[in-house]
């Protein structure tokens, strides 16, 4: 065996590691990869332009915002940035603090950015100072600062010049926020991608590194908020014991702006704090709320604060003790009032004894309110009026709310999606609710303006995600859903952006900036939402999936003991057609919109073909736009769903030389499932909707697999995120 | 910003991803780090004797050893031995396959040792053939040329020369085996380290890197066998849907020599087959079993077999049917015959209609069916008789049923000792087991020589382990604890080992071979049972732990419906003193030992000290042998432990930079853990010991920093692995 010169033989083992790494990404960096930018041009800009960088300030979160940029500059450049902290003249400097901090000589070139920034906004700008070119990152926080750097870091990771920068960015919603679904136990509900990242066994004392990779990536898309635990709460959270563990986990994720939330069980008084109610309106629930918040305040002074599923699917609220949400909500608004939080209710409720069409459920009992609930209270309301569907029409309630802030709750995690087997990119569906009409203050008065608080001059603003993360290596559980968490959180920072660009920029940033694969892999991401809706719940249908779980399809079920917990009250499907009659000779779910809105869903003509089935109940001869019966279509559609999965493999399988192979080889193995179960998506459906319509399958679509009882045999009794 | 010489800068580049990882270790590589070998005469021997490697034969298992070989010299060696695969002649080679595809002219150098070698043994030797030196390592089966590549590999991680390397080295135990007490909704029952590995769900069509990873570890110490599910189990892993996935795993494990086993619940006929009976001597539950044990071995022909829990703390047995162990595990004993499998039979069973001591109930119900068991059934029964407590004397078992081949069970995962933050060496405890002298056939008939079939000639042999192995990235959710995973297989490959030794290996693999290094954690390792037994269950004292998840002390529950499950029971602290009197004064449980050790154990001053409660009932004002009472003695020891733990986390600060900055401030924050336990068990102990003896703690004893009632008053919910 030869022996090479020192260095050569250094840079063979150096080699090695480094294409062993290439060979074996497990994907738990996320967007932040920060990969080696092999661009000369690029490489020579960046250099020139970013000689060292220069902190200013020493708060934490300048400190991580540090660390954060020697990361990001030593991988991209390859070169140790540290080495030219601040103190070589000469050189072009990055310089990075807030307004407050700033030298005046810079301050006076930023001027006119600054006075455009709000909140935790930032500017990026090239400045010339004593003939040197600087770049200065700076805003009204440092937090703002923090977010201005990993913008500089994203227009290195995405290959954009950046020469003469000048951003100016700042969020258009105030509250940015995850839900975890998180039980105690680390079970998490709907959670397909491991088990809970919080170990509360091991805290306070132990702290996992990922507490800190996980809040890195939040700041790196402007999440601001965590709630850490379920709706469906459990007291103990709100015992010294784990307040202690919550307390830690705090502390971490401080300096990236990060606040924490916890779920608040309206029945705590009883359960930990030994009382004999928790009536909202009861002196002594009311003061112990506020000494249990004022406990929690002193260990965590910027504790975000509660949000609650109150009388909704079995948990206690205020109408166990004859009150209402509006009692609630401001009790536990008064208790948070003199530390700053802010209580997030939420508006899922649908009651056992009301037989109104669920959809309706949440709109009559919540719009009533509206003007009652304290400043500091948010309504939590999901996309649609079901239950996260592939696809729902905006939920009515936006809009109809003018004196309350309505929040925006998506699910991130794919309870209803095919879990964290299937490929959808989600904020494809985001942008699809944030773009609706509700035509509340005339056309235009979109679902994105009731949120970001323009349409009725909101002080405070939300959007909260109920997020798909676990302790799986990759976070997600599949490559693909880490873009649904970054998705989510840039349409949090703005509802307007484009989901189009956004799929971009994750796409450069967690793969590559190979031109023919960011378009092709753009391509596939932006058509998969579609994909799923046509093999799941193609022309509107919803909520036909298998009980419980949720895996799988289960129109057949009809037993359940609550009539809206059954696929086939749904679907509705009979001799004479399928869906949901939800205008004015059905349900009359269409009153609840604006008069515009429910005047073109009650009308089977300017329904959009895409939501048919969500209002009307349709003849199986239906002529839909395209020429062909309502069966036909609806069996084609399932079977282009396919068809479609299997053209996201044939992407996929091109791009192998362009991709590492653990993460090529994990996402073809999961495609591969999505397509077996795209595929028992159209089996089991179609030849459950066939006893109905009894109609033969038009040409093109696929004979089934199995027979339909066997379908029906089928159990998944271990299916994760019960 | 300088521009380097091209090759330098990448060098540079290399270097930080190098010294990236050298600070971010995670410990995902368990001891298989193959750390780069800074030491140039080393390295140059090394490289001098091993120019590349040949390949003999092309099994699924030589070509994971190559891949092994060429991961782990590559690493080490800092080149790319996949250059030199074989075709360069003037080479001194690595030949690796076994004796039936060695060519003779190598073959006829390896006479003698290939003479000496049994089952999976392997042999690694230097040889001359036409004037080249080459290394071979071969076997009687591919698998033994696997484990002696591993061994090699192990040479040089240990820094070992290899001239003249000559090895001869054969497993003394047949099955080497892991048990995952793993449930099929991903918990796992008294597992501390994350999660259960498999992923159900996404089995058999997404296949985790990890599965491979797993397997690799455990062949490189030469576990033959893993027992997928918990021995309280559950019905559904043998139907198709689930063997479906068994068959997946099976497929990864195959290549490294793993076989896969899975716990058999006896009433499945019942629950998965349809029948009314699971009565062994039925002759359709016969049947049932035979035929599902077909088509077991129709997709798994290497299937190893049964592991059943049956009679034991609630899971259905034979004798829910007026039938034996001996009909039970006869019954599916001639299911697997025919395909070569083996059932584990376990005889950990105790009634709660039998109000004889518990230690008794094992050997009282299982001795007498010495010889009436199948050939192919092994009884597997705990290193003591109680419950895998800190210290226990030897099962009374062990030598005791000279026809049946008996199984060790130890407990890796830590369910009475801390569970994962408590740094514990176990091989340390396992060696104290197997070097255990049961005089069954005269003085030296030790456990050991009952484990690998010496002292009565078995044909087959076994021991298992309870794994301490979840989804945690570091596997056992504390960097040494994969000692006890390493520790366990080289015991379980050879029970005569010595535990110090096996220590230094994994240092050396897993950390460093600063000779320093090596030498304090060593002896941190090797002290750390001892601490454990002093701050818990000093003396003899056992099972005072908590109720149910067993996670800190409770020597004060006395209120457990039956009497066997309460901490009061075994300790039986009065005014008069401490401990349960197994004498013949007293169960006479000393009985079931040889009469040498049941005399031993029958007189207080011949017992060692270190099991006196076990056996004893003791005044608090017995004289120890060091000439101090009980009481103070015991308070001492409690004080110990704590001042031990100390000492270790002084040992372990010293060593940081020696270490990787991950690894250092995890193990710094878990020994941080252990003490703040280590003071809780000495103080909720000793106040409540203190209520019995009335005695003032001696000097030297800190001051409890709570009282008893608040110690009492602590509960834990949701401690893991329940």
């Amino acid at each position: 065996m030869k022996f090479f010169h020192k260095v050569y033989c250094c840079f063979l083992i150096c080699m090695l590691v480094f294409a062993a790494e290439a060979n074996a990404n497990d994907g738990y960096d996320l967007w932040l990869q920060y990969n080696y930018i092999q661009n000369t041009d690029l490489q020579s800009e960046y250099n020139t332009l970013i000689n060292g960088i220069q902190p200013i300030g020493d708060s934490e979160t300048i400190k991580v915002a540090e660390k954060e940029l020697l990361l990001g500059l030593s991988k991209m450049l390859g070169n140790d940035t540290q080495l030219y902290l601040g103190n070589e003249s000469g050189n072009n400097l990055l310089y990075f603090g807030s307004e407050s901090n700033l030298d005046k000589k810079i301050l006076s070139q930023l001027k006119k950015e600054c006075a455009q920034i709000q909140k935790d906004g930032f500017v990026i700008k090239q400045i010339q100072v004593d003939n040197k070119n600087h770049i200065v990152i700076t805003g009204k926080t440092d937090i703002g600062v923090l977010y201005g750097v990993f913008r500089l870091l994203r227009e290195l990771q995405t290959h954009k010049s950046i020469k003469g920068i000048n951003i100016v960015d700042s969020p258009k919603v105030d509250v940015r926020m995850l839900n975890h679904w998180d039980n105690l136990d680390r079970t998490v509900e709907r959670g397909y991608a491991g088990f809970s990242l919080w170990d509360w066994h091991r805290l306070p004392d132990y702290i996992d590194s990922r507490y800190v990779d996980y809040a890195r990536a939040n700041a790196s898309i402007g999440i601001n908020g965590t709630a850490l635990t379920n709706v469906n709460a459990n007291a103990l959270i709100l015992t010294p014991q784990y307040l202690e563990k919550v307390k830690a986990l705090a502390a971490v994720f401080r300096p990236y702006g990060l606040k924490v939330y916890l779920t608040a069980r309206f029945s705590a008084p009883i359960e930990i704090g030994g009382l004999k109610t928790a009536d909202p309106l009861d002196p002594e629930v009311k003061q112990w709320w506020r000494e249990k918040t004022a406990e929690i305040y002193k260990s965590i002074p910027d504790f975000g604060g509660y949000l609650v599923k109150a009388n909704s699917e079995g948990q206690p609220g205020p109408q166990n003790y004859g009150r209402n949400h509006v009692d609630g909500a401001n009790m536990l608004a008064d208790a948070v009032a003199p530390f700053g939080g802010i209580v997030m209710w939420r508006a899922f409720v649908y009651s056992e004894h009301d037989p109104t069409d669920r959809a309706k459920q949440a709109y009559s009992e919540f719009v009533p309110y509206d003007g009652q609930f304290r400043d500091n209270v948010l309504i939590q309301v999901k996309n649609g009026a079901i239950d996260f569907q592939p696809r729902e029409p905006f939920h009515p309630m936006f809009g109809a709310m003018p004196k309350t802030p309505l929040m925006m709750e998506f699910q991130i995690t794919q309870e209803y999606l095919g879990f964290s087997t299937h490929l959808v990119y989600l904020p494809k569906l985001y942008e699809e609710v944030f773009e609706a009409d509700t035509y509340r203050r005339g056309k235009g008065s979109t679902v994105a303006k009731v949120i970001d608080g323009s349409l009725h001059n909101k002080k405070i603003t939300g959007v909260a995600g109920v997020t798909n993360i676990g302790n799986d290596r990759n976070w997600t559980g599949h490559h693909f859903l880490q873009a649904n968490w970054y998705g989510f959180g840039r349409l949090a920072w703005n509802p307007h952006l484009d989901s189009k660009d956004i799929a971009e920029e994750w796409i450069r940033m967690t793969f590559s900036n190979n031109d023919n694969f960011v378009e092709q892999i753009k391509k596939m991401m932006n058509d998969s939402r579609e994909t799923v809706v046509n093999y799941m719940n193609p022309y509107g249908l919803h909520h036909i999936f298998d009980t419980g779980h949720h895996y799988g399809p289960g129109p057949w079920v009809g037993n359940l003991p609550r009539p809206e917990w059954n696929p086939t009250y749904y679907h509705k499907a009979d001799e004479n057609g399928i869906g949901f009659n939800r205008t004015k000779t059905g349900s009359n779910a269409i009153a609840q919109y604006a008069p515009e809105v429910a005047a073109m869903y009650n009308n089977i003509s300017t329904t959009p073909e895409k939501d048919l089935l969500w209002f009307h109940h349709v003849s199986w001869n239906h002529k839909l736009k395209n020429g062909m019966t309502l069966w036909d279509g609806m069996a084609l559609k399932y079977q282009q769903g396919v068809d479609e999965v299997e053209t996201m493999i044939n992407t996929w399988n091109s791009m192998e030389s362009l991709v590492d192979q653990q993460r090529f080889k994990e996402v073809q193995m999961l495609l591969n499932i999505q397509l077996k179960e795209a595929k028992w998506w159209r089996d089991a459906c179609l030849l459950y909707f066939q006893q109905f319509s009894k109609k033969e399958l038009p040409e093109g679509v696929e004979k089934a697999s199995k027979t339909l009882e066997e379908f029906q045999a089928m159990k998944f009794p271990f299916a994760p995120g019960r």
